[in-house]
C-alpha cells in the first residue's frame, strides 16, 4: 500500500519526503488512530474550494415524459412520493443536484394526496405545471399555482395533494437532507393519522404576512423560518418589474430580489435561501463566482448560461447547477422578452456561519472565454 | 411659603409629619441644592401613571377653514411651513397634542415649495386632501395622494412642495419634538442651497423595498428607520382586508396592522410609530388602556370612541387623542362600512425603554359607563 | 396678553410680524385648542439643545453631616426611605438631579431594614461608606462593600437593609423616575408581606454571570436588563488597570469603562447607563460635549473639572453632574494617584432612540477658558 | 449490478418492489444524471441519526512519546507544523477527529516559529505542556500557559512560536477543516513576509475584553468572532468554582460554562465552540444524547465515560470523542478531587441551523447498561 503524501515545494507548506523511517512512523500513528499531519495538509487545506459537483443542465423537454410515466409506475402510497431526483455525477454518494443540496421533480394527479410527515430537512416547492395543487403545512393549507414558491420548514408537519378538480401538477422540490444528514441531524416522522387537518382559513399566512411594510398588530413570531410559506408568482413579478424601474442592474445578476422572511428580512429558512431575478431584454451579465451551490430554474424566457467556460443553453422549467466558487455568468436570449430565474441555495448557511466569498472575472471585460 | 409634604397613611409610603425642626432642616437642605425625599417621594413615585393631557377632539369641520385661511395671512417664506397645530390643554407648554407628540395641518398650494432643512426630531404626513403633493427626502422624490403615510427621519434633509398642476393639499404633519426637546438633543440646520436635488427615480424606495417577501439582492440598509419613506393607501387598505380575512379581530382593536420597517419588522423610525386599524361594519371594541401616547385620524367612515368615560363622535379627518393610561373603546357607526383609524404614537419609545404595561376592563362586560 | 412670537429674520426659520388680523386669528384657533405653528417654531426647533439643567457640585463633606441627621430626624418607617436628593436648581419642579435622573444619599442603620417595593422606574446603588449592607432584589441577596455598584431593575422586587453587625452605611441612589414619569408609566406596589425572602445562595448572580468570557450551560436571559446586579469594586479597578496597561487613554475620558449586561455586552438597564473611569496620574482631558444628561461621583482620588467654563473642583465623595451638550473636561489633580469617576447617565435611552451627537472642541488646543 | 433499494414497510415509507420495466426505467433516468427518490428515500430520510463517526479515546501516555519523536524525525519547515492528528476510523476520508471536526497534537522546541498564514477555516489551541509558547493573531500577541485556551479565527494572519527560554511546549489544535472543506469554502494564503509583526501590547485583547460585566468605552466589535483571543486557565477554574456554589449541577453536565464571545454571549467562532466543565468529587452524570460532534479533553483529575454502552477511563490529558446522538454519561473517578473536561464542539453550527435536538435516558434511573 503506498500512502498519501501531498507535497509542495513552498514555503509554509508541507514537503517532507516518505523514508523508510518516516514510513515506520506512520505506521506506528495509525495504530493508535492517528496520522502526521504533513502527508496529508496540503490536501485539506487547499489553495481555494474546488467543488466535487459538476456544472449539470437538466432539460425539462427530457425529463416530463419521464416523470409523468412514473404516475403509470408506482403509486404514491408504495412510493412515498413520487419524485424524479437530480443526480449531480459529483454528488451521487449522497444524491444532491449540487452541493448539500437534494432536488427533484414531483407530479401528483388529482386526487392524490401524500402521508403526512416531518423531518429535521427543510424544504422548498416550486410550482411549475398544472392546477389544483394545495399543501398543508402545520394547518395551514396553501392553493398553489405556477411559479409559486412555498415552504415546508423544518420539523414542519406537511402533506402535499391536489384537488378533484385538478389536472395533473408538476413541482421541482428542494431539500437539505444531504446537508442534514451530513451534520448527523436528521430525524423522520410519519403523522399519526397519516393526514393533517386543516386549522385555519386557507392562505391564512400570505394574507397576514405578505403585506410590504405592514405587520400583523400583536403578531408574534420568533421561530426560525418565515410565518409566509407560500409567495405568490404575481406578486413576485410585480416586484421584479419596481425594482427594474427604480435602479440599475447588477453586473453579476440583473435584478435580483431575495425571498425573505418579511419579520427578520433575512434568508425564508436557516438551511435554504431562494432568489427569483430578472433579465431585461437583451441583458448579460458578467462574470463572477463565489463560494455557495446554487440550483436555478429558468421560469419565463429562455437564454444561456456559461458555467466554469461551459456554455448551457436553458429555455422555460430547464434546470441546471453553479457549483461553489465556479465562474458563471448569464445571458438572456430574447431582445424583446424578459427571462427569470428562479434559485435555490445554501447561502443562509454559507453565511450564517461567515463563509462567503465573491470574486468578479476582471479579463476580458468580465467575460469568460466558452471552452 | 408652605413646602410640599405628600403624606400617606398606608404601609411602604412617606408619612413624616412637618415640624418645626423639619421645615428648618428642610431649609437648611435647600440651601445645598438637595431636598428630603419623603416630603416628595409619594408624588414622584406615584401608584399609577396619571396624563397630563386631556383627550380632546378636533373636529376637521372646523379646522379645515382655518387651515385655509392661512393661505391668504401668510406666506410660506414668512411662516416657514403654515401649520396650525394641535395644543393639548394640558401640553401648551411644549405644544403637545398629547403625551411628547406635536402634530398640525399644513397646507400648501400649486407651485409652493417649503424651504428644505433638517432636524434631529423625525417627522411623519399623513395626507388628507388635494392632488400634486411630493416630498424630496434625501434625494428621493415621493408623489402623494390622499391617505398615503409618509416619513422623514431624523436627520434627513427634507423639502415638500405642490406641484403647478396640483389643488390645494393639506395633510397632517407628526413629529418627536417635545420629546427630542425634552431629551435636550434637538438640532435644526437650514439646507445650505435652502432646496435639495433629486437624486434617484421617482419613489425608488417604494417600489424598492415594498416588496412583501422580497427584498433587493445585495441591498443593505442598517439605519435606524425604514428604507421605505412611502406607505401608500391603496397597498395599506388591501392588507387590511386580507388580513381581516385571515384572522378574528383583536376585541380592543378590530384589525389592527403597524407600519413597520420592512428591514427590522420593527418601528418605522426609533420614536414615532403608526398603524391602521380597520373596524368592520357594525363592530365595536371593548376598553383597555395602556402607556403610551396615541394620535388618532379617522381616514374612512365614521363611529365613536369612549375615553376615560367620555364619549368623542368622529367621522372622516377628525383627529383625536388617547392619553397615557387612558381607558379606551371604538366602535363603527354603520352596520354596512367599514371604519379606518391611522394612529400615530410613541409606542416605539416605549417599548424600546421596558414600560409597556396593559390592562383590559374587566367589569361591565368591558365597556365603560358613559359619563 | 402678549402672545408669544419668536422670530428670526433667518431664510428658512418663522418670521411673522403680529398683526390685528393675525392675533385674532391666533385668538379663534386657540379657541379650537390650536396654534399657529409659526409663533412657536422657532422656539420649540432650536439651532441646538439648551439645557434646562445647571452645573452643580455636591459636596460631600457638606453633605456628610445632613445625611446622618436625618437618623434622628425621621425613622425609616414613617420616611419610606430616609435619603436626602440632590435638587438641580433647572429641574426642581421633576426633582431631578440632572436631565430627568433623579439621585439622593441614603443612610441606613445597623438592623435596620427597607419596606420591599417594586416600581417601573429603574435603579442603581452605589456604596459610599460603611460595613454590613445587603440588598434584596427578586429573592436574590447581596453583600455590599465600598465602592459596590447594584442594580434594582424596572419592576424588581427590592428591599435595602443593613445587618445587625454592621455600621452605619451611606450610598448612593440613582434612579430614572422623573423619566418615567415623563412617560406616563410610573407604578408602584409595595411588597404584599412588607419583606421578600431570599431565595438563593448569597451573590448568586455575581458568581454565575461574571466570569468574564464564560457564560452558565444553559443558562438563559432574556430580560431587558443584566442578570448581574452586583459589580464590585475589587474587579472593577483591575478592569481599568488592565485596561490602561493594554491601550492608549482617550483624550476626552482617559480609561472609560462601560458597565454592561454580560449576556449583551449592552447598558446594564434599558433607561440608565453607568461607567467608570480612570484618569493616570497628573491627566487631564481635552474638552467636548455631546447629547445625554451625566451624573458624576469621584470615588478615589481629586482633581477638578471644567463644565461650560466653570471650575468644579472634586474630591473623594463629590457628586457633580454635566448636562446635556455641555463642553467638559476632567483632570487629575494629582501626580502620583490615579483618580477615578463613577458616572450614571442616561445614554442608553439617548442611544436607543439614535439621538447620540458629539463634538469636540477644536479651538485652545481643546481646552476651555476658565470662566 | 444490483440497484439500491431500501425498502420499509411501514405506511409513508418507500417499499416499492424492483420489476424489470422498473429496473429500466431506472436505467433510462440514470442516464439523464437522474434517480427515482423511491429508490433512495429511506436511506436519505433516516428515523434518526447514525453517525459516521465511532467513539474513540486516545491515551496520552501512549501518545505523547509519538508526539515529541517528530521532533526528531521533521522540520517545522518542512512539515509546516508538526502535528499527529485524531483519525477516526469512521472519518478517515475527511482527517477528523468526530464528525466534521479535525483536530491534533503540536509539538514545538524553543526557539521555533511556524509560517506565519491564514486560512477560512477557525482554530483553536488548547496548551498541554510546556512553557514559553506564545502566538501571534492579526498582530496580536499572547503568551500561552498551561489549560489556556486560545482562538484563530476565519481569516485571520497567525504565528506560533516557542520563546528562546521556554521548554518543548505540546498543545492541542482543533479545526473546522472538514466542515469548511465539505462546504467547498476553503482557502489557504501563507504570509507574504512568512512571518507577521507584533502591533500591540502583549495579551491586550485579554487584558480589554476579558473583564466581566465591563466593557472598553468607544470600544465596538462586529466581527463573527470573540475580540477576545486567549481564555486563560486561573480565571476559568476560579469561575467554574463560583459557579459551582452558586448553583446546583446539570444532572447530565455537572457545572458546565461555556466560552463566549463577550460582545455577544455566542459562541467564540461561528463554526466551533468550546465549554470547560466541572464534576464534582464523586459526582457522576446521568446520560443523554443530542446532535453536535464533541471532542474532549481531560484536563484535570480522572474518570470515566460511558459513551452508547461502551466505558472509557480518562485520565489528565486523554482526549475521547462523542459522536453525534450518542448515548454518554461521565463520572468522576475521585471523591477528594473535581474533574474538568475540556470539550470542543460543532454546536455553535447545529445551533444557528435550528439542528439541535436533545433527549434524556430514561430508563434504568439515567443510566446505560454497560456492553
Amino acid at each position: 500500500m503506498t500512502r498519501e503524501n501531498h507535497r509542495e515545494n513552498v514555503a509554509g507548506r508541507a514537503n517532507v519526503e516518505d523514508t523508510p523511517e518516516l514510513l515506520k512512523y506512520y505506521d506506528e500513528l495509525e495504530g493508535h488512530h492517528t496520522g502526521a499531519l504533513w502527508t496529508v495538509a496540503n490536501k485539506i487545506e487547499p489553495w481555494e474550494p474546488k467543488s466535487q459537483s459538476q456544472p449539470v443542465l437538466w432539460r425539462y423537454r427530457d425529463l416530463r415524459e419521464k416523470v409523468l410515466r412514473s404516475v403509470e409506475l408506482v403509486t404514491p402510497e408504495k412510493a412515498g412520493r413520487r419524485v424524479i431526483y437530480f443526480n449531480n455525477p459529483g454528488r451521487s454518494d449522497v444524491a444532491a443536484a449540487v452541493g448539500w443540496i437534494y432536488a427533484g421533480l414531483q407530479v401528483m394527479h388529482p386526487g392524490e394526496k401524500a402521508t403526512a410527515h416531518r423531518h429535521s430537512a427543510s424544504a422548498i416547492r416550486f410550482i411549475m405545471e398544472g392546477s389544483g395543487a394545495y399543501t398543508v403545512v402545520d394547518g395551514h393549507k396553501m392553493t398553489l399555482g405556477r411559479n409559486d414558491f412555498v415552504l415546508t420548514p423544518n420539523g414542519t408537519w406537511h402533506e402535499h395533494a391536489v384537488s378533484d378538480d385538478g389536472t395533473p401538477c408538476i413541482w421541482q422540490d428542494g431539500l437539505d437532507i444531504p446537508f442534514v444528514n451530513a451534520m448527523e441531524a436528521n430525524f423522520f416522522e410519519v403523522h399519526p393519522d397519516l393526514s393533517e387537518p386543516v386549522a385555519f382559513p386557507v392562505d391564512d399566512m400570505t394574507k397576514t404576512w405578505g403585506n410590504a411594510g405592514l405587520t400583523p398588530g400583536g403578531g408574534d413570531w420568533s421561530k426560525g423560518y418565515s410565518p409566509m410559506f407560500k409567495y405568490e408568482w404575481d406578486r413576485t413579478y410585480e416586484a421584479l418589474n419596481h425594482f427594474s424601474e427604480a435602479s440599475d442592474p447588477s453586473p453579476f445578476d440583473g435584478h435580483l430580489m431575495e425571498y425573505v422572511n418579511p419579520t427578520t428580512n433575512g434568508p425564508v429558512m436557516k438551511t435554504l435561501g431562494a432568489s427569483m431575478q430578472r433579465l431585461a431584454p437583451g441583458f448579460a451579465t458578467k462574470a463572477h463566482r463565489h463560494t455557495g451551490s446554487y440550483l436555478y430554474q429558468c421560469c419565463k424566457g429562455s437564454g444561456h448560461s456559461i458555467i466554469n467556460g461551459q456554455r448551457f443553453d436553458w429555455s422555460e422549467r430547464d434546470i441546471f447547477c453553479v457549483p461553489s466558487w465556479a465562474w458563471h455568468e448569464h445571458a438572456n436570449a430574447s431582445d424583446s422578452e424578459d427571462a427569470c430565474l428562479f434559485c435555490l441555495n445554501d447561502l443562509p448557511v454559507i453565511r450564517a456561519l461567515g463563509l462567503y466569498r465573491e470574486e468578479a472575472l476582471g479579463d476580458n471585460n468580465g467575460h469568460q472565454p466558452e471552452g
